[in-house]
């Protein structure tokens, strides 16, 4: 597929602020103050890679009406002159003595006051990407406003991924599933788990990733004992199974998913959990639809894995939103509880051990429709990929 | 050169925790607790691309005696335990209820009371990665312990390197040098910024890096206008002046430096503006040593810059420390002040406005030495090298 045009249109961002906006007004906000690089891209449009240095705060304003206001390091002015931003405050950062905070404190002061409270993300999932001890002069300097948690308004915001959001999650599936559909031709045995991922990684450049930020590899005889920690240097043999599950880039959104290699041949108990998950993971996607919960997705998953003899899952959950963020919320779990809803982007990733020692994780990408869903990924074989 | 050895000696975890102990004493603190995960990798050496995923919360406490204490999600309690960490405590995350909480409150609870100060980074230049309302309940739960900033014990621990951590910066300071050095035989007229950035994120993966989380390019008529937004789809003319920075890793390892590339010829001024920054950055070099302060550093530079006739610098700073992250403590400013000392790793990255709009900055890393410095990435040309 062609690579989605870059950025969005400006309606796409008067959208999401007019969005905010109606929730703030029921939640009882006169602002949201932003300091997190997805959170602050999503209201302002501002992409940059600079945040990968943190040194310097930045901070967004979305006030009750009006577009936001941006309170942040001169060295980002004309990055962020070049968005639908007007407002822009900047300061000579670093400076460690007052790094944008009192510009902060005016800019939040000059908000009309209707409720006194202003909306921060404090909750599961989120942090603040500013200094904790700023954080406290900031309310302490702020008279007449509290501070408030908007974690679940802004969750609730940015699950339902629009149009051009999804066509980009979608081409960064498409290309991932493309490399993985070519690597069992370019990696063989001998390579170690390193050497398969570098080549995935360039392979994936060359077919227009902007980046892979997360590519894990693990491998062992017959399954791998973890999902996190790799690549290292393990060379792939005849037997071995490997894995890898990358988060992939495309104008700042990603793919998440993970595809399985036997090499050479594989035990039957390893080509029969592979069945398992892959088994559950259609169910899953079978299932999602507008109404049914991700508990629903869980309790309608599991079962399969346990029948195949599931000893546990140690990952925490069966998949979880994504699109800015590597991981967003929510979660599948049993006790979940979100009710799907139509634009919802989620990784369907059931995984369990099936031996001691022994994982097997399979992963999909789908966005909820009017009367279901559609994977973003293309389907992993229905059989072991097998590494001749 | 030969890529370095991965990973650290247990040695390297037990000098980094001693010296952290030490200095807890002096600072009056019973423990520290990391959130972060270059902290959290400096006294564990748990290193995984998970962090990525910004769902769970991970916790380290550095305890007055012993070996850290992990609390940390089920899902790298495998990982951590090939750590030299041996207290492991691990919890089903995500979950929402209670991610980790009440574990965190005990583990630190256990940790004898002497001052009743835990140490925590709340200053310049930091945040916590873990949910705001749950770093409140967390010290409303401890009893007889009170929050105090670690701040600064924290960055004057890591800001020394040792051998091995030198190593892993120079190994990727010397193969970016190389793909800098490859790059005008590869990349022409006509390439867009992000082919070229393409090219080289392509030949530094095949060089040995880990990844490039950082890479921006920036090019215009005979300058650029900005340095931390790119790489966009302008194509390169005749006559353009090209930058692009790299934050490339080995081994959890950046570099941070940049070069400066003319397509065709380059106009006087770009020339002279390239010499003097080339200059300043020279002067730098050659004025780094122990006792040097960073101040030092700035004032001997600006002049250079200011001669040739420098309208400004937004970037706020001509150098920083790297290492474990692309930007680390202390930075090169008027009044910053830092004394060098043997060991550390900075940037020196003179920049200036030589006409409105137009921008050049040069940089470089090095390491202090006993009587001066030395370069970890491979002097810049002295004349700004030209595409053809």
């Amino acid at each position: 597929m062609p690579a989605p045009i870059r950025g969005f249109p400006q309606a796409e961002f008067e959208q999401r602020t007019e969005r905010a906006q109606h929730a703030m007004a029921a939640a009882q906000l006169d602002a949201l103050l932003l300091t997190t690089e997805p959170n602050v891209r999503y209201f302002s449009g501002f992409h940059s890679q600079f945040w990968e240095s943190p040194t310097r705060p930045w901070y967004l304003i979305v006030p009750a009406e009006g577009r936001p206001i941006a309170v942040i390091p001169e060295i980002g002015a004309a990055g962020m002159a070049r968005t639908w931003v007007e407002d822009i405050r900047a300061w000579p950062a670093p400076r460690p003595e007052d790094d944008g905070l009192s510009l902060l404190v005016k800019a939040l002061g000059e908000q009309p006051r209707r409720f006194g409270r202003i909306g921060v993300t404090l909750g599961h999932e989120t942090h603040l990407r500013m200094p904790a001890a700023d954080f406290r002069t900031l309310f302490e300097s702020l008279d007449g406003f509290e501070v408030a948690d908007c974690t679940d308004l802004i969750r609730r915001l940015r699950v339902v991924k629009s149009e051009a959001e999804i066509e980009k999650i979608h081409f960064a599936c498409q290309i991932t599933s493309d490399g993985f559909e070519a690597l069992p031709a370019a990696v063989k045995t001998g390579d170690s788990e390193r050497e398969a991922c570098r080549w995935l990684r360039r392979d994936l450049l060359a077919r227009g990733a902007d980046n892979s930020p997360y590519m894990i590899a693990a491998s062992g005889p017959g399954g791998y004992d973890d999902i996190i920690m790799g690549p290292g240097d393990r060379v792939l043999e005849q037997g071995d199974l490997l894995i890898i599950d990358t988060g992939t880039t495309y104008d700042g959104y990603f793919c998440d998913f993970d595809r399985n290699f036997a090499f050479g041949s594989a035990p039957e108990e390893t080509r029969r959990a592979y069945e398992a998950v892959y088994q559950a993971t259609q169910v899953g996607i079978d299932l999602a639809r507008p109404g049914v919960t991700t508990s629903d997705l869980w309790l309608a998953m599991w079962p399969i894995l346990e029948t195949a003899g599931a000893l546990g899952n140690d990952v925490g959950r069966m998949g979880h939103g994504l699109g800015a963020q590597l991981t967003e919320w929510p979660s599948i779990t049993p006790d979940d509880g979100t009710r799907l809803e139509v634009g919802m982007v989620i990784t369907i990733e059931p995984g369990m051990a099936f031996a001691p020692g022994k994982l097997m994780v399979h992963e999909e990408n789908i966005v909820i429709t009017e009367d279901g869903s559609r994977l973003l990924s293309r389907r992993a074989p229905a059989e072991l990929p097998v590494v001749a």
